[in-house]
């Protein structure tokens, strides 16, 4: 496995940078699927796409017309096949590629989110950018790691290839859309995907204090999470001539994005809330009369989640009030809570004795984050399967969903390893 | 005089139609000034175009090259001969006229402005949609007459070049760009345009409790303003997993709007703050690093503008503080006051007297707005010349700036007549 | 007349000295309307105490019991004799002397108010410190200048009372409790001495670029006001074990006082408001559970100070709803406009000629200030009466209601003269 | 024993009630130590009042000379002795009680605290008021439970005394003042009372869903936690005549307090903060010139209750600054956070088996409040001494600092049981 690791090694890389070069947000990764559908395609797996890997109905938070048909535009210049995208049109992105060993075993489900953020990436002292693979897609970003966690996807992928004569039972490999915001993973659920799975895993790439080749076995404090949309609407009025006439709404936003970081603590456990965007207004010389925010709570269980939304809703009303406004909120997104299996702990600590490139255990990590992956891992979990989601630690540059967001390369050979390790011990043909 | 309206009339009510239909804001005039330009070259004025009509430096609030470049695609796509576009390029929007009749007597300037507003227009129980001439540039709109203005000063040079053998003296039509914000005026005063004038004549539609056919011979309580962007930078971090490591730049934006809004009324006089625009953040779950604002201030005298505009800056220097961010000010537009002469009450009411199209002369009327004349009516008072800006009552559905902005269009017959009829009397033959 | 007030000025200067020793606020005026009374027996006027000088029930902003009861406590500890104490117990202060000349003349009304603030006089370069007449009554302080309104109405006592031979008509003295807070006036006006009142004279201690000596004859730009006290309730809770389970009234109140200062500024004339103080919660560790507030609006006319009440009740029923409070508003006080008679302008320029005392006439003064008298003025007017309210200019200190507050005692003699002078030509017996 | 407690019992609930008649709060518990002198005077205990008992300096959060004054008066009312309130004056409450059975043992010490809180006790629908026990001391109430601790204490010296004849080794009685507001225990450990200690016990009437009997054996989540108090200074000025001249300390203290609940959430554990008092302002018509705060911040970790005070302090400073007035911040209590010893786990479970009062035993439970008594259980771990902070179990009405905070009162005997049942194992003779 290590020699083979060896040899795969660079194609990770490789990968990896062209993911990180040309990112896409939720729900229009029609180049980077039609990167993967590429190489999947090669390996002989058997693939679903579109309306095939995602139920159209249960995706949230989907881009409007123009956005998505933007998208498309761009992948005909980055000559993605016509019939691919559409195929995906209309923000059905993602893939779902099956391989049946043909031979009794369990049914082991692994997946890969693959979009990114719209976060403009930094320009000095960057890795990326010093490598030259810096995104080309201006205000959007690779800052969380899944170019990473696509290339570690496409590793297993060949792996499951060059060794499928050694293996029993069948795969499923999710690369799943729109993670950030909580509003893919349900739609691969609804398609079914979850059902009769005996295994599932997922990772993420994390950070660690020590050097590149720790992973965490399981995780635990998953945060149950609602993303939610605001519109106030006012009146607009001459602000110099008649500002009295007026209602502002840019003052209801104001006032409902700072009371929302007051909601009081709660002594059952950890909460959140963030208001990512607000945009308001349209001229210096009027008084606002829109509003548009976008913003997320979250909790430590899913009850503490919706004592945060309460109060949002309630804040939110009264801050219309507060200025004779009107207010609509829209929840976009919802993550929920789920719970690693221990039995992963022990099978983790065989991989890393067996193999050098894990040179460390740590059965469980506090996450205290949320992740789209607890929806499947319920999912699965209803059916008796059993569930982990790993973290592969690295030394970060900055944090996730900053600028300088970065990692150490050589994070995606243990993250294959991980994978494959665990898959060898649960697949072996004999 | 009044047969010769009857004939002008509906000309104006076509062109100020046709204004109204595509509506351009501040230094992206191109269309409009196209249109104005083809008017004018008809009627042998000497015209000033681009760098020749504006001073290039002297110009503020200049959008950035992405805009102008889309604004002069679309002028292209309008028709606008290229030789123009490429003398207006860059923002150098409006167009000067100059008339001598050759015959010893005064020189009068008049001052029309042309830009519009960035506001979606209504687009139900709405008289410009009902007549078809609503606005097909999606999010701006003439909501402050200045298409009847434009349309006023095309029926003034009309009179002009029809009267011009009764007339002695010369004239300087100004079209002026960028009005709003107070941006357009001091870039025609600093090339010299108002310098040597002896009469001074403006105007602006406005608000009347009877019907169209009154006007307010002068004005009186103008505003100072600042108009100021502002822009806070923080910090982003994953809102989920590390809220601690961010720096707020929207709470540090929403905390700025909301004591802007509550500095203290002054004893010596009418104030005004607005924050206009509001833009902030980039991601849901990330702590929004970046937030910018778009905002002016007010004064009855140009001290108390001061006095607004000194809290402005003690307030956002405290907001970034309290959050941990950075902030820069920066201003982009000056307005000041003026007063007007009061020779011209008497020299209205004798046009009055004389047409019925104007049934009531106001002998001063407080607007209690900014309007960026009073750099021109300054200019001109400082040579020793006589300045006024009228009123053209007409009632308004809503007040200006609102998305149902409207006027009777009849007021445009009154407009012109209030102007023509006191340049009849200033530069009669004998 | 200048004779005479060169031996009245050194009692001016010891009465009102004596008056700011002990300041009393509205309502608890024991100790000085005792005095008041006692100067006045003296002088032979028949005096009205108690409830026969205010309406009981139009009083408004009456203190508690507690407080009434400290007050007439201390009252008795300052030798008030137990039978006036009797008299006005319950908070019925303020006395109202007449005199009739049995001569056939005008009726002339004259209002001092004798109320001081609730503020902690200063100690350190504080004349009244330096020459040991500073407040003994801890945390109040004569800072309006009512004890030198106190002081010239007595002055005016020892004229009436040593001219009287040669006066014709009658006289009403009115010494008012309660005008701060614009609580009083209206008491006295239901009690009926406003009525049948042919001239109406008062006025006010003010500032003055130039030297004691000048007197504007009228004042305008009086604004209405509303006086409301808010109370927030809301739930207690443990802070640290249980902050979840707190509705916070404290963030309810502070959120209300942000709010209320921004209220959008209006067209249509000047505006106030005022949080004056705000006291809330129980327990550093306890969730505020109650907060009550003290404020004020104002407007150049009733309509805008309507509509700034309104907004105040808008803007505290949301701040209640945003922590899940409850808002009680109560008005408890109200001030309305009035306007001075133009006659008593020349009336005081021919006082002016006649006596050295007064160097200088300002015609009329914008004042911008809420001032109880307006109840007093509009009710003489309504009956056909002639009302005037005047400044005696004098430098100061520091502005009115500031701790520092001082003006020359000089101008006690400025105050005395106007009145005195426009009641000799007004009731000159020939 | 259970015999024993038979007969105490009714003792037990009289001196609650007694002591929950008259609540005193921090270093102001004349009357309470008085009682508690005068019951442990008789059992023969060697007791330490005053500077004897605490180190003056070492107290912090005393009130002011005044309100020491006026406690220490309402005690000669009580008719504390003259000589016990000499001993006291100036705010040194409590006292300690020593017994030496004079036989080689261990030396436990043991703690109550016996402060009030500054809360309006509920009079309807509550057990107190109907039993006639409420309290007498308007606008004080014991609505944590201290009432029973010191009762508790009270039947443990009982205990000691009835039995000493079997027991071995020495015993110190705590009864602590100030423990609300962290401010009283610094004081009795700097006076030397936790050295060379063996064992040290103390407990909390808590909230159990189960009823009276069950005990935890220990807890955990102690909170670190600053109490502070801050002053924002500014400019009076009158609000109507000139608004713009005031430095508002009313807003500064309002804008403070919500931005202080805002301070992001940490990720490394719990946080808190409370505003619990605010007052502002002294007149509704004068811009407020001052404002007073007293807050609390807590963590989870030392670390954390740091980062919650970093921000306090910055949040205070900027919050001065937007209104141009000045800040001072004073820490005025420090909590820090201890761990139990878990072998009193297994000691209390042997006490419950033994005696039917106790019919459960947590090991442990989790509190996520501060509490004063961290400071003596780390002065005893550094000597190598055990420690333990027991909760009993019992049904609240309301939670703790509610004015309808009410509890059980058979959990008085459970308390005195779990203390006295582990002496006995400690101190048993053989």
């Amino acid at each position: 496995m290590e020699r083979w690791l060896d040899e795969l090694e660079p194609k990770l890389i490789t990968w990896r940078r062209h993911f990180h070069k040309y990112p896409e947000v939720g729900w229009t990764e029609y180049v980077t699927t039609a990167k993967i559908v590429e190489e999947l395609e090669r390996l002989g797996f058997t693939l679903y796409i579109g309306k095939d890997a995602v139920d159209s109905s249960s995706r949230s938070g989907v881009p409007n017309a123009e956005q998505l048909e933007e998208a498309e535009l761009r992948a005909k210049e980055h000559n993605v096949p016509k019939a691919l995208i559409e195929k995906m049109s209309g923000g059905h992105t993602g893939v779902v590629a099956r391989l049946d060993t043909g031979r009794k075993g369990p049914h082991t489900a692994l997946r890969f989110d693959i979009d990114a953020l719209p976060i403009f990436e930094a320009t000095e002292d960057h890795f990326p950018k010093a490598e030259g693979f810096q995104s080309i897609h201006d205000g959007f970003m690779h800052a969380c790691g899944h170019d990473g966690h696509t290339s570690i996807g496409l590793g297993v992928a060949h792996y499951l290839y060059s060794h499928q004569d050694e293996l029993s039972g069948e795969f499923t490999l999710l690369f799943q859309p729109a993670e950030e915001g909580s509003r893919g993973a349900k739609a691969m659920v609804e398609k079914g995907w979850l059902s009769n799975v005996d295994h599932f895993l997922s990772g993420h790439i994390g950070i660690s204090d020590e050097e590149v080749g720790l992973v965490a076995a399981t995780t635990e404090g998953f945060l149950a999470t609602t993303k939610f949309d605001i519109t106030f609407k006012g009146k607009a009025s001459h602000a110099g001539a008649k500002p009295e006439e007026g209602k502002n709404a840019l003052l209801s936003a104001a006032n409902f994005s700072q009371h929302a970081y007051a909601i009081p603590r709660h002594s059952a456990g950890d909460t959140r809330v963030n208001i990512g965007t607000l945009e308001a207004g349209s001229g210096r010389n009027v008084t606002a009369d829109h509003a548009f925010l976008r913003g997320e709570s979250r909790g430590e269980t899913k009850e503490l989640d919706r004592y945060m939304f309460a109060h949002i809703k309630q804040i939110a009303q009264a801050s219309a009030d507060l200025y004779g406004t009107t207010v609509e909120i829209e929840e976009v997104g919802q993550g929920t809570t789920a719970e690693c299996d221990h039995v992963w702990i022990e099978r983790l600590e065989e991989v890393a004795q067996k193999y050098d490139t894990i040179n460390k255990v740590l059965p469980k990590l506090a996450i205290g984050a949320s992740e789209d992956v607890t929806h499947m891992m319920r999912s699965v979990k209803e059916d008796g399967g059993e569930v982990t989601y790993m973290i592969f630690g690295t030394p970060l540059k900055e944090g996730h969903h900053h600028p300088q967001f970065d990692y150490e390369e050589n994070v995606l050979r243990v993250g294959v390893l991980a994978v494959t390790g665990l898959l060898e011990n649960l697949h072996c043909k004999d």
